[in-house]
């Protein structure tokens, strides 16, 4: 590039991704300690600067796997935050993903150190604007919930319809009623019966069901 | 900011604007010819480089400003586009926004050299990849149209039912019921009728509405 004016920013640009799962009914979100200034020791969203010839969708991929240790799960771009001031570093913007991942795959990085899942009710504090980070992809996650099949990616292979709700009420912040929650379900199409059954809890067998796509889809018609 | 390693990206940010706007039944854009390579005397996207000390909403209300000449309109963050080949020059990654002008806004941009209002369904072959952002910003708004009041931004302060009508057919893409329309137009209470009438049209003079409000909001329920 030739040389530009004075009055262009000089930028550099990070991806940071929010990692939700759900355990214990509760909604959680990946958080690594960071080990340098600024924020030192702070809470903050697993991310990282973008490379040369990288996109920002494989930046978040890349710290999904660095960072997280999962693959194959539902991430999409949130949105860009760009205050000249978020960063005392310079003028750094933010490509922000989020990322949905079943609690299971979350076992390896939880035993990692400077790593917390913690629920995101809880958490405030967060370096830079990651707060508002935060904050901005519960909402965007809570209307996809409404529109898309993207539960599939909060949940193992194999679910019974008592977990697949309570996936939507820990989103939503709020029970649904289980009859017409399960005649909606039914009715979209997008989950199916497997011919196994989940066996060993207090209550009688539940019969395990399992997302017919396990990609992105929107629904023709809205969930609520 | 301390030297960077070899491997992390030398970005550029830039911020383009889809400006929408409804004319003879249509839906338009607006768009610049290049005058400097890359892509010289392609159309493209109204847009420029992020200054110093500078968000990307900023950027975007300048861009809108200086290059269509309007202020007081309704822009919002579409997507950030940052596939490192989509700009000859460099690693040169563009938040894009879009925006909803009245046609009536528009008259002087009009009269600039170099500029073109033209039908987004014959709207191809612009510079970088400025197609594919603006196909992105026609599905945003079609969504967007469903669950808000945006359509005060396409249309005059004072407005009849028919033109109201009109701006959702045309974005939509098929006509819709004019009686189920105005019903559940009326029942969302964004719209309140004004005790002025349009006259001097070849039909009977029709009642003139305005929105209740002239900033962006979400309905607490779709319109389809």
């Amino acid at each position: 590039m030739n040389a530009k004016p004075n009055y262009l920013a000089d930028i550099q640009a990070t991806t940071d991704v929010v990692v939700f799962t759900i355990e214990d009914k509760t909604l959680k979100v990946l958080l690594v300690q960071r080990d340098e200034e600024p924020f030192i020791n702070h809470l903050s969203l697993p991310g990282g600067f973008l490379h040369k010839r990288e996109k920002s969708s494989e930046a978040a991929l890349r710290v999904l796997k660095d960072k997280a240790k999962v693959r194959n799960v539902f991430s999409e771009q949130l949105y860009t935050f760009d205050d000249p001031k978020r960063d005392p570093r310079g003028q750094i913007i933010t490509v922000a993903y989020f990322a949905l991942v079943p609690a299971n795959k979350l076992l390896s990085v939880r035993l990692a150190k400077n790593t917390a899942i913690q629920s995101v009710k809880e958490t405030k504090g967060l370096a830079f604007d990651h707060d508002e980070i935060l904050n901005y992809a519960v909402k965007r996650m809570r209307t996809k919930l409404g529109y898309s099949n993207v539960a599939y990616s909060l949940l193992p292979k194999l679910f019974t319809l008592s977990q697949l709700q309570e996936v939507y009420e820990v989103i939503l912040g709020h029970p649904v009623d289980k009859r017409n929650f399960r005649k909606k379900i039914m009715s979209l199409g997008i989950i199916e019966p497997t011919n196994q059954k989940l066996t060993g809890q207090k209550h009688r067998p539940a019969l395990l069901y399992k997302f017919k796509k396990h990609s992105y889809t929107e629904l023709e018609e809205p969930i609520f």
